[in-house]
């Protein structure tokens, strides 16, 4: 396992970045505007790929986006990022909004349009302000920096508890592949909908082909495999690009040269939005074994980690292994209750049919704390095996979810 | 649409009932010990049929009672229903003492063990004490009585806020078909998970595949078409005897003058269960119109009935379409943005992709009321439509559900 360290999306050579405000945002009670706007350029057209929401109601950026990647054949210069306004349920106009904000990109970066990712995150419904976005990429573009990778990182946060950045580095044969990232996270924005929203860089030399089919890779076990409610926003999207300047060529999507650090810069993000979640205390972290298959295990996690009994006994310190049997039971996986068993942070709580509830204390001990582990072994004989991360489910969820939008 | 009209499993003719206190149940502050043991008897084998949890996590009760229906054909004479354990997860010993609950209905009731249908509601991984189970089965076939059906309706309860039981009477040509029942809903067990139990009575004459029939194709839109929160349980059912004493022949598993009065009578106990929900504070319609299928409908109107986000909304009195637009977007569904739209209590929020947010306030003003229909077009062009009834999400569902059990 590759260990993640401090930095971001500069931290790779070819970067830089920056983050400005531009007045889409609402101003706060702070003595300065927040930030609202990111960008990212490499020095030159390089490989890109992205992943995308699976929402049918999609925002106009990620249309865009996705047209631009196509179009391009997986290069792009510049990555621009808005907070405080989605541009997501605005028709037409929002369409041509998306269009002109990735234009004024080119035109910053010097490069075509569809060399140009674009994303947006904040309010649903609401016209974008084309103008105050323009001068903000003019700005953003100026303030351009090795050193921008934070503000970037704080530019595209809503109401995300804390920046989430880090690099990981990794020492091939040929060279050393730095990967770097930033995301900011599941909070309810201004309180319209949860969006995530990743962008990884690296210095790697890779076709687009094969950094797309490495992201996908990638995105399956870390930013796929979080959950804070279920929710799946119109927004959604994770970005990679690659500058090549490192000089380490990868041939294969499983290279791990470029697929060890990517893992472990977007799974310690993807843990982070989940700590991060709407008023999460504890970060869960479900691992589903015994499986009759990758697609079962997944499934089974998935119910599990969403289920709101589960995260509920969890919020309140409660080693219910029945909550977590029966949602496992009812996920449609294969499951063979007198085989199957669970474990919070190792106590084992039922095996194969069989409960121990002497042992309810030592497992109730486990959940005081911060970061709980929970096992759950289908019964049904198989190998597959699938680990979901998920945080607990508080009143203060209710109560920033159920705030009249102001 | 058939009324409903006060009664229980005991107003159709040829019903008796019981519910009585057997220490099953922890005896709480109140005067008299609680009763949790419900018994229902006809007066000869009769045609029967059941609908059983999903959930692969199934509970003893539930295995025995189905191999019961098919050993009999779908003829019983008896109903054992206690609360306070739900006999499930106790692995083999726990099928002895179904078995036996079984054997203790029969002995009392005249009949086969095959011809006895029980179930079990409440903590979840804990033995049912077959002793007191008989004992209460003795002395509830003692109290059996055709005003007995209040008593079995809050023998069945667990933290339920108040008992469910109903009736429907049918003028059919040929006489008149009466439907009586009974409910509990999906409160917590101590605090283990939430169980569904329906029992279903009508002296309707008909045979047994034909009221299995009418069973399945009542429940589809009544008791599978409400959520609290997703969860399905290890011990849900619902059972339906049929007498015949009516006169009133069925040969079609669509008579209305069977369907009409089941679904008055299911229906009603479907949308108290969501109502007396834990925490529930409003009682939420979700219709689903324009999709492109009916499977389409239902996997739309059960993502947007269970998505976080909209019932902590609704609770807030958020007018929040974005939300709604969101999950029926990510149901799976066919979706259409631009020829989608919502409305809340009959206001137009969104239409054809537009927004129209400045009948937020009138929408809001809907959502002060207990009873709100929300309307979400999916645009797809199809005549698929669904109803789906849910509750909203308050802080106080979470408290009741993290609270340690005790």
């Amino acid at each position: 396992m590759t260990p993640i360290v401090p930095g971001g999306v500069t931290s790779p050579k070819g970067f830089r970045a920056a983050g400005v405000a531009c007045g889409i945002k609402r101003r706060g009670t702070g003595p300065t505007p927040p930030l609202d706007l990111a960008m990212i350029v490499a020095e030159s057209p390089v490989s890109a790929a992205g992943v995308f929401t699976t929402n049918k109601a999609v925002a106009a950026p990620v249309v865009v986006t996705r047209d631009h990647l196509s179009r391009s054949g997986g290069r792009a210069q510049a990555v621009v990022i808005n907070s405080g306004c989605a541009n997501a349920c605005t028709g037409e106009a929002g369409m041509r909004v998306a269009r002109d904000m990735a234009a004024a990109g080119a035109v910053a970066a010097g490069c075509t349009s569809e060399q140009v990712l674009i994303a947006s995150t904040g309010v649903i419904g609401v016209p974008l302000d084309i103008a105050r976005i323009r001068a903000g990429v003019v700005e953003a573009s100026r303030g351009l920096d090795k050193d921008g990778g934070d503000a970037a990182t704080r530019a595209i946060m809503t109401t995300d508890p804390f920046p989430k950045s880090c690099a990981a580095i990794y020492a091939a044969p040929g060279g050393t592949v730095t990967v770097g990232g930033m995301a900011k996270g599941s909070g309810m924005i201004e309180p319209r909908m949860a969006t995530m929203i990743g962008v990884l860089t690296t210095d790697a030399r890779v076709a687009p082909a094969i950094l797309a089919a490495a992201l996908r890779r990638v995105c399956d076990e870390t930013f796929n495999a979080i959950t804070v409610d279920g929710e799946c926003s119109t927004n959604d999207c994770v970005f990679v690009l690659a500058s090549g300047q490192s000089g380490v060529e990868i041939t294969r999507d499983d290279d791990p040269a470029l697929i060890e650090p990517m893992r472990a810069v977007a799974g310690h993000l993807a843990r982070e939005i989940v700590r991060g979640g709407e008023g999460a205390t504890k970060l869960l972290t479900i691992n589903i074994v015994g499986a009759a298959s990758l697609d079962d295990a997944r499934l089974a996690a998935r119910t599990v980690a969403n289920s709101p009994l589960v995260k509920t006994a969890v919020h309140g310190g409660d080693p219910n292994w029945g909550r977590l049997i029966a949602a496992a039971g009812r996920s449609g996986a294969a499951f063979e209750l007198n085989r199957a068993s669970v474990s919070i942070g190792g106590v084992e709580l039922f095996v194969n049919g069989v409960p121990f509830d002497e042992r309810a204390e030592a497992a109730a001990k486990v959940l005081e704390q911060k970061l709980i582990d929970v096992t759950i072994d289908l019964g049904a004989g198989g190998d597959g095996a699938a680990t979901m991360w998920t945080c607990d489910f508080s009143a203060e969820y209710v109560r920033i979810n159920a705030e009249y939008r102001t």
